[in-house]
């Protein structure tokens, strides 16, 4: 039961603590693709230039990820080019140039339009919209992402298509500033009256937030010795979460739980290497011990 | 078997987004001695004046508090003045008066210096030292709390007495400036170079790390939908994390768990109201009821 993801695949110039690198393969359709994978079978439609060729295909080979919605135009690929202070919990973005991205509507081939699960990555709501409304059926759930430029730039929109959402994931900053509520309990409450009645709020180093009417869970994030780069956490972290979903088929809060932890494993392997390097290389033999390591963790006996 | 606690009894003056309070019964360990005796006998050392009255001593009757230790001094007691803006994981402070604390030399009622579990709260490292020297012999486990203003001022102090400590409470910015790691798993290993074997690095609304030789375990903070006063978050942690610690007289990594759930519990009530109210007024029925909802809450089943 395929799960079907727009967003972006871009090339990145990245700045961390840990070094300098270029010409990166990213995008939220990248990181989301390379995660969720692990975990259920994933339809992805996106836009690439020219510059997207045999060596990007290749890092998306060998795992269940359907390339067939990826649409290729002349010109250049998606470019973002941002740095990270000590504090790796923000980026600062240097340059965004949309380049094929600019004029993009998403096209979705036939076979992906009966999709079960939809994941709406974090692009102008207004494509979310048009991506929705080309589903043959509703799908089972909704998910979405979204950020600060669209809350400040395309409120109406996102309100729009905020509707028939189920799920959304959002970051801190960003809940905040969709809602003007501090407390994220509050914030999870009118994000529910939005209309997703599951928020997943993603706080970096510092876990994720999952609110849903049965209740929250704090999940926190796996403690790390060295953090490389954090670029695609968020869309990673989407990844684990909405492949486990897909792969369960429920939204039980108990699933939603194990989610939250899937999510967090995945995060923990990219933000330990530059781009995608992390999922990429990523044995399934490392997922399992790190899983296992951190279920063990967060079990506390006897309380 | 005794927890002996050193600290300070305030008065505090409150600013917080929910309101404005004065006069409040404040003071690290006041907050430590009323969540720490809900899991073991406290006997607590420090200084008051003479505004300490009939009223305040009746906030901590009817616990297994011992306040044999409590020095009574003409002249007023410690006085912290402090606001909070709508980002309540740091305070502000407004003025600090020592006052009767300025002269204080801690001098251990003789039934005291055979404590086997010793906790000392932020107070100056070299009245810390005093302390720590009047025990009739080395408790099994001595515990410290400390602060930017002596990690700044008195370094040199601190960290003579750090040799001597075993666990060591310190929050995430504290944990940074004295290790020079922002890294807080790095940093952890710093600390322990230091003497404490265990690092509690206390996170405000974003939880609690404990890091030992062992491993680490993120303790998320409990989701709450109101937070009234922040102040004694810290103390109260530790009350919680070192009572339990007392009560079960062990080391052992599981037992640290449950500490750092205990903390996080306290905690949580004492954020809940103004000053110390949130402790001194809490049922036990409410602490077992909140304590299995937070329990469930991390359990994540069929991992």
């Amino acid at each position: 039961m395929s799960l079907l993801a727009v967003g972006s695949v871009a090339f990145d110039d990245l700045e961390t603590p840990a070094g300098v690198r270029e010409h990166l393969l990213g995008g939220s359709a990248s990181y989301f693709s390379l995660s969720a994978s692990r975990f259920n079978p994933v339809q992805v439609v996106a836009v690439v230039g020219e510059d997207f060729g045999a060596a990007e295909e290749a890092v998306f080979a060998g795992r269940p990820i359907d390339l067939s919605g990826l649409v290729r135009q002349s010109g250049l690929s998606f470019h973002w080019k941002g740095c990270y202070g000590q504090d790796m919990n923000e980026a600062k973005t240097l340059e965004t140039h949309l380049n094929v991205f600019a004029d993009f509507h998403p096209d979705l081939p036939q076979a992906f339009r009966k999709a079960p699960y939809l994941f709406l990555g974090n692009i102008d709501p207004r494509l979310q919209r048009e991506v929705l409304d080309q589903m043959e059926a509703r799908p089972r759930w909704v998910a979405l992402d979204t950020m600060n430029f669209w809350i400040e730039g395309s409120l109406k929109p996102l309100l729009d298509v905020l509707k028939d959402v189920d799920i959304l994931l959002i970051n801190e900053t960003e809940s905040r500033l969709l809602t003007g509520e501090r407390n994220l309990v509050k914030a999870g409450e009118r994000i529910r009256i939005l209309g997703p009645r599951i928020v997943v709020i993603k706080r970096g180093e510092h876990g994720a937030l999952l609110l849903t009417e049965e209740g929250a869970y704090a999940c926190p994030a796996m403690p790390l010795r060295e953090v490389i780069d954090p670029t695609g956490a968020g869309d990673t972290f989407a990844g684990g979460f909405l492949g486990h979903l897909a792969a369960k088929g429920d939204l039980e809060f108990n699933t939603l739980k194990q989610a939250m932890v899937m999510g967090t494993l995945m995060a923990s392997f990219t933000v330990g290497q530059f781009g995608v390097e992390g999922l990429q290389f990523l044995q399934d033999g490392q997922m399992a011990e790190r899983l296992q390591s951190f279920s063990s963790m967060i079990h506390v006996d006897g309380l």
